[in-house]
């Protein structure tokens, strides 16, 4: 879906309009292309004394093949040169005083960034840590990283990535997520990263599927078919399943990414066996299952008909609980095997006259959170993302001024694009990923509506 | 500090010119007023079969004064007539599917409700849940506890309160809390309440801090001194501590409420020492410490100098940490004691040019969630409120356009007032709240920013 007003800001007369107004001015975000480098430009790379990941991730990244730097060399102008990256390993700051460690890194640079740059803080789950000073201190991180990405601009990423210790070498897939362009509308967030029974580096990084089976609910259109065609192009036989009425446009997507079509109504009450025999009988087991199929039926609570609360329950809740539950009794997810949901900001933050959607995915989040520990005995990871505004044939509808509102009111000043979401789902579902568990991500280029 | 726009919202021609521009048309909320009773008419009792809070509330309760009721009777035009507060049990649910009587209740209620009425749902936290579809089911409150929050307006206040299972025995000063006009300016908010080592009701719940001694950093205006203002009349005798320079401001405040006045900069480097030495000396031990003191020094970071770094994060954050320790190395704070920090919505959501702000804040969240469990052995509780946009002088002078949308945007339609945070402290405060730490609760209408 095209965002008209960002074509037209970035058009020879828009662009005069939009300065002479003061209207929001969306950068253009660098999105991943095939082929392109990790980073398009050198990393500079910091430490407060002390941290435990300065030395992994400066391996990780050179052999990766990105650029490093130690400091900021001048620029033309006395400035220091722009970096494609700022990379901060905090672990090693054990009590407030020394947060003044992150001032004396990102002070001097916060303007050498390149467009569309990415800033990533390091640090330690504060839950992890033994002293409450150590805890508090990392804790505090997260003010800093969330007010980095609504301060610098042009499409600059900022995340906090904490890393249980032991965990170091499973960093890999999340630095190159959050480095490339494929976590172009993610900032903001804070990513947890625990020691993981199965981290396993693909042999070829632009093809990290390659081999593995994926199941993806309303893959039909939007989001889900842009979740299809990205796990096919990560390398992954994809069966895109749908309900029975939208058959052309899933054996659309199915033919165009050489996947299988699969027609079921997900709210039957034989679909969770039916789900399983085709499974079972066709691929064995499955890799990465995204339970992405998820419907609507918004009105005030006063004015509610029953049926709406109970469908809006049963396609974006209770349906995956019996799915999972199905698949996990009869075997079919395989060890290392990937399970994503997709929550909403409605599910953080609430919203006015969905009270009926924002349970259920409020009730994706505590399924994420409830299942980790479950998953984990058997090697299966599951996390969800939680999407803000992003740019389909749904939220077109959406009265203009508050779609303008959704649109711009984050830290992108922009609409996100369903590849967005995809790229996110892609992360979780690589091989590489093991340690990433129980997380929930917003895709919302940092929305300023939360909880 | 008065709200003009509500003021002249509320006038004759006030009135008819919100009405006709469309202008936002904010709520005269219900506020505390010494003898108010409880709820200021009948409370609808409800449970989903199976909870376990339904019969504890009802005797707290009725032993309360609170006229209840366990079904709507029809009101005069065929509709329900209106409720003081709506109160749901939803322990007894433990699977989405059983979320349904979330929509029984609630559906023909929710016009049902007073100006400033309350919704309440009482929860099992879903980290307590053995089983994950009773977890997934619980944690799916929080959506519809915070839509309703946002749907049902006219000064409606929406909170999820999760007990966790032995503590129903340790709610009432949390209802008694959510009830009243205390919480005017609560909304959306998720409190958990653990067994507490030590739940004290009050003999006198007007006066709930009768005898004790309380501590106030920062007191001399605004919201600092609100705080000391509410304890004292809820029967506390406060020191009220600022820097030398606000003596007089300090000075009077301590007098209206017969405390004591304290100059000290907590940032010097025998302050710590010094207030210790005072509240042995003069007190023997204190009951309650607001470290309420902070500062902010806004700048983007590029351009923030070293100073407002350091002073920022010193006085709102390494200080308070020195203290605590002091406090706690001399037992200075008496068994059964109350901590309470200041947090912020920035600290929460990131703000643009306060990092060193947000950093503070996100680090008295750290502060509280890693103290926690260290003061539980003490019998001692730490939380923090978190203010949204609260009408002082230091709101006032913020540009009149972005003071607008921060006083707007939230479910209440209008600036808090320092006394709603002070009430929300003194909830924390009081002795029958010992089953509540390690909560951040925010004082903000339910603004809608956040992460």
């Amino acid at each position: 879906m095209s965002d008209r007003y960002a074509s037209f800001a970035h058009s020879g007369p828009g662009k005069a309009l939009v300065k002479r107004l003061g209207l929001p001015d969306p950068p253009r975000l660098r999105r991943h292309r095939p082929g392109d480098p990790l980073a398009p430009g050198p990393v500079l790379l910091g430490a407060a004394p002390g941290g435990r990941l300065l030395e992994p991730v400066r391996k990780m990244l050179a052999s990766a093949g990105v650029e490093l730097r130690d400091a900021a060399p001048a620029g033309e102008n006395g400035r220091p040169a722009p970096h494609a990256a700022l990379i901060f390993d905090a672990t090693g700051i054990t009590d407030s005083t020394g947060l003044r460690a992150l001032y004396d890194f990102f002070h001097p640079v916060a303007r050498a960034l390149q467009p569309s740059g990415r800033v990533i803080v390091l640090g330690t789950p504060p839950e992890a840590c033994d002293a409450p000073r150590e805890a508090t201190a990392q804790r505090a991180l997260e003010g800093l990283t969330r007010s980095i990405g609504k301060e610098f601009g042009r499409g600059t990423t900022a995340q906090l990535v904490y890393v249980t210790p032991g965990a170091e070498s499973a960093v890999e897939s999340t630095l190159r997520f959050l480095l490339s362009g494929r976590s172009a509308y993610v900032s903001g967030q804070v990513i947890r990263i625990g020691p993981a029974a199965a981290v396993n580096p693909p042999a070829d990084w632009d093809r990290p599927l390659d081999g593995k089976v994926a199941l993806v609910t309303g893959a039909a259109r939007g989001i889900g078919a842009a979740i299809a065609r990205v796990l096919a192009r990560d390398g992954a036989h994809v069966i895109a399943l749908d309900v029975p009425g939208a058959g052309d446009a899933l054996a659309g997507v199915a033919n165009e990414i050489g996947g299988t079509a699969l027609q079921l109504d997900l709210t039957a009450p034989d679909a969770p066996a039916r789900l399983a025999d085709h499974l079972a009988e066709r691929h064995g087991q499955v890799d990465v299952v995204v339970h992405n199929a998820g419907i609507t039926r918004d009105k005030t609570l006063g004015r509610m008909d029953a049926g709406r609360w109970d469908s809006v329950l049963d396609v974006n809740l209770s349906s995956t609980e019996r799915i999972n539950d199905v698949l996990l009794e009869r075997g079919l997810i395989r060890e290392g095997g990937r399970v994503v949901g997709v929550a909403s900001i409605a599910g953080i933050a609430g919203n006015r006259g969905q009270t009926n959607y924002a349970t259920s995915k409020a009730g994706v989040i505590g399924l994420v959170q409830s299942m980790a520990p479950v998953l984990a005995e058997r090697g299966v990871t599951i996390n969800a993302v939680a999407p803000g505004f992003i740019e389909t044939k749904m939220t077109a509808k959406i009265p203009m001024f508050i779609r303008e509102a959704g649109r711009r009111m984050n830290s992108m000043a922009q609409g996100g694009l369903p590849v967005d979401v995809a790229e996110t789902i892609a992360w979780f579902a690589s091989p590489a990923s093991g340690g990433i568990s129980g997380n929930v991500v917003r895709v919302c280029g940092q929305s300023l509506l939360g909880a």
